[in-house]
């Protein structure tokens, strides 16, 4: 069982903005998760990695990957508070969910 | 309700990194949380920062006072696989909590 997190390359996010929105989406996804899927995960030291794909477009064609895949998801919108626009797409958690397939979506993805 | 994710600044660590640790502490600290206090936090969007604590022995005591006060607390140690020694404490996750409660601890420390 692992999460991916993955970013939304062409923000550019300054760190600190990165790693609460990675937080909200992995929050955001493990809650999205059957109980099952949440125990494994936790009971296996919640396994995560965080990768970039290209841009928003990307982030939401993966969501519908996930979807058809049955994969727990959380795409993140900002709220708009600090740096960037309303509604900004930033992140999208995925899993826990089996590595197998989370793989299939996300493998070719680099390593934040 | 908020939740505050304090970051070992001694570590200096790169923003994948990092991210992956704010996650796992945000998790970590919201399975710790009562239902009550996650379900209204969900509500509310899931607000949470990331600030920095001067190092290890920061979160530590961060996290005895978190007991103290009843606040969910989850200390990250790093399963050294990558870029630190394994067991190095690289953050500490904190609520969700009435934000009054959590700045009490936390309202002084820099954003990252």
């Amino acid at each position: 069982m692992k999460q991916v997190i993955v970013v939304n390359r062409s923000l550019a996010l300054p760190k600190g903005k990165l790693a609460a929105q990675v937080a909200h989406a992995a929050v955001g996804a493990f809650v999205a998760a059957g109980a099952q899927a949440q125990m494994a995960w936790l009971q296996a030291g919640m396994p995560k990695i965080v990768v970039y794909a290209a841009d928003a477009d990307a982030l939401v064609q993966l969501e519908i990957d996930a979807q058809q895949q049955q994969i727990p998801a959380c795409l993140v919108h900002d709220a708009g508070r600090t740096v960037l626009p309303a509604g900004t797409i930033t992140c999208l958690g995925l899993g826990p969910a089996p590595a197998a397939i989370v793989d299939r979506l996300t493998g070719g993805l680099p390593l934040v």
